[in-house]
């Protein structure tokens, strides 16, 4: 992708009212655009990066369930119906916007967060016997909440990406199961995003397995919005609601040994129980031909909020860092040269050429009237893993300069060579 | 991917509220799930059509454009600025839905049928002088439409896929040039989709280029909604806003030379000229240091509307007939056995992972307990090019046998051919 003929631009100043480092980087470097508070646009490079995080999620998920799309305006009978419609906050509805004198529909919809309410009783349809489970569906797909504040970026929005799972088995034993299955599946997301390192497992309620039970992965992380208590040897970690030393005692833990550390939460896991079946009375006919209640459980990670937290874990004072599997490009070329009669922009052209043929995804920053401190300057703030200049300088030696992101020095690479 | 494994269900009924064949058909093979009047959630097989039609589109954009993706909740002001607010009559409205006592963010948004509002101002930050242009961004997202009656299935929904792409010029004689370009990959992604040979350029108002003009891509279909008349020899059709002769000699043509017929809208484009950019006062520094307005077009396709069309298009009284390059799966594979231990299905579960290996995508309905018959009523009305069926009559002769679902033939092929 070429600079010249593409929507690619940064910023030298962005609006006091983005707070977050990642809301700052990410708008600076071109990659997204605040239409208003807790709302961002995904602009050409940002698409890149949340594509490949999507696609990530997605590669794993499709081993173990299906991937749907679900609608985003639901009826309200079905919050009704669960009773969420008065417990959960967040909630948007939406309805005609016109005035009565034209009002063309006038029925109110959710704009939904999340979709148990309409994924419980769309199974409910077609799951009746015990030959129809279990099953495991997903989507990726735009999400809406009316967060009361939102200064976290894309961090936590009004507006956001999520994936989200549903689980529905046989029995409690079925569920346990599959939770660890999802749990192992998750492990291999975030170690794949260039995370895993830093993520623990982490119990965020206790109690009885579908009662008060769940677990968030959270990210390490300085600038993180939770404290978590840490059994870094174990690799495994409890919230802050279970954070007294009775807690810990309950749990079998030496509270003592617990380290008190920030973190991100990037992904969460619930085992529903039948919270759901129950509101809707969805029961199945099991073998010997009783009436059972299915069991469910939802597992979410917000796609756009990785790609946020990923930014506040990775930079520095220059810009993003991109770990290499997410990063919107592979390669960031620069010539620098006055016109597209020069020597060194042919040979950048026929290397960004070369680089394509062979599956690489080059940004070439292919601007005149640009001088080279600004180009450097916005290849750093962008965070491509892998910087190439070439020009007159570099050419006199048949060379072109190489640079990582992540270290300061640069090399000399023959333009012949076939290993940038 | 399994039907034992998948969620993958047909129906033998569909609601009487459903009264489209596009509807009809895609929710009783197990596409699409109507979740209310004009909201349809895509069902796994669902999700794999629409994507590889949104995937096709893509492609095509992608050489004149740059994907980003905008957001669907927009601030009021701004189409309080285009005045769009008054005009506009499906606009759908949103904002929390919690009790007064709960409130936590009052403000109400505008969600999107489409987007010129946003990208306008977006646009406007960066965009400075004639060295910013020309600009061409494009979006594939869900969408919303306080459609009045929602009876067409997903041809015309209040929750709906869309392709829109904006351009940005210097002048009108640049927005031409670019609009005719635009043209040329629509008919490059019609002919992808197996439509183009009976999809015509339209031309939908006539008058001034960017005053009353624009064009829709209409295909020939007895279940349209439209009537065009058409200049077949051509290639081109008017539709019935200028009908009368009167209209046509003002065109140049011999409206008795014009054949009337149904069809239907599958893409629409505009030359919107400065109509956007005189409302938000969207100028750029030229050459010569003047101030000029910035010439704006849009171009939409429906992507869900395409699947629907497309099922309107290609399907008998048995069931939908895709066409190659959009089909779910290449093969639907059928074993009849009645269990894990027998040859048959041991043969299927061989010919599975060798297509696969192969790079082909296989539909395996390895079920037990339900008959033949309904299986193959399954593969016809789910509608996948190529059904393989392999049974212990097909093994007695080493064969299997295979039969395209738009030919009544069937063949054994050898079940060691590399050709299926």
């Amino acid at each position: 992708m070429k600079f010249s003929t593409n929507f690619i631009k940064t910023k030298r100043e962005v609006s006091s009212e983005i707070e977050s480092v990642n809301g700052k980087l990410l708008t600076k470097a071109g990659y997204i655009h605040q239409e208003m508070a807790g709302a961002y646009t995904f602009l050409p490079l940002g698409v890149r990066v949340l594509s490949k995080i999507e696609n990530i999620v997605r590669k794993h998920m499709d081993e173990i369930a299906s991937e749907m799309l679900m609608t985003s305006l639901h009826p309200k009978s079905l919050w009704e119906t669960t009773k969420r419609i008065d417990s959960v906050d967040v909630l948007f509805k939406a309805s005609g916007a016109n005035k009565p004198s034209i009002e063309r529909n006038s029925a109110e919809y959710i704009l939904a967060p999340t979709h148990e309410d309409m994924v419980t009783p769309l199974m409910q349809e077609s799951v009746l016997s015990y030959k129809d489970l279990p099953q495991y569906v997903y989507q990726i797909q735009t999400k809406f909440r009316n967060e009361a504040r939102a200064k976290s970026g894309i961090m936590r929005g009004r507006e956001f990406r999520m994936k989200d799972l549903y689980s529905f088995n046989k029995s409690e034993e079925d569920l346990k199961a599959f939770y660890e299955v999802a749990k192992k599946k998750y492990v291999d997301i975030f170690n794949e995003l260039g995370i895993g390192a830093d993520t623990f497992l982490t119990l965020a309620s206790g109690g009885d397995f579908t009662k008060n039970y769940s677990h968030e992965f959270q990210l390490l992380l300085d600038s993180g919005e939770d404290i978590i208590y840490l059994d870094r040897a174990n690799k495994i970690a409890y919230n802050k609601e279970i954070n007294t030393p009775e807690d810990a005692k309950k749990l079998g833990i030496d509270f003592s040994k617990l380290e008190e550390i920030r973190a991100s939460e990037i992904g969460n896991i619930f085992p529903l129980g039948t919270k759901y079946s129950d509101a809707f009375d969805f029961n199945y006919i099991d073998v010997d031909g009783s009436k059972k209640k299915v069991w469910m459980g939802s597992y979410g990670i917000g796609t756009s909020r990785i790609m946020g937290v990923i930014v506040e874990k990775f930079h520095d004072d220059k810009g993003i860092i991109w770990p290499a599997q997410i990063a919107p490009f592979n390669y960031h070329l620069i010539s620098i040269c006055k016109d597209k009669d020069s020597e060194v922009f042919q040979k950048a052209n026929e290397l960004y050429e070369k680089l394509q043929s062979e599956g690489k995804e080059v940004l070439w920053d292919d601007r005149f009237g640009v001088n080279p401190g600004e180009k450097f300057n916005d290849a750093d703030l962008i965070g491509i893993p892998v910087r190439l200049v070439i020009s007159e300088r570099t050419l006199k030696e048949g060379k072109i300069e190489k640079k990582m992101r992540n270290s300061e020095n640069t090399e000399m690479v023959s333009i012949e060579s076939d290993q940038f």
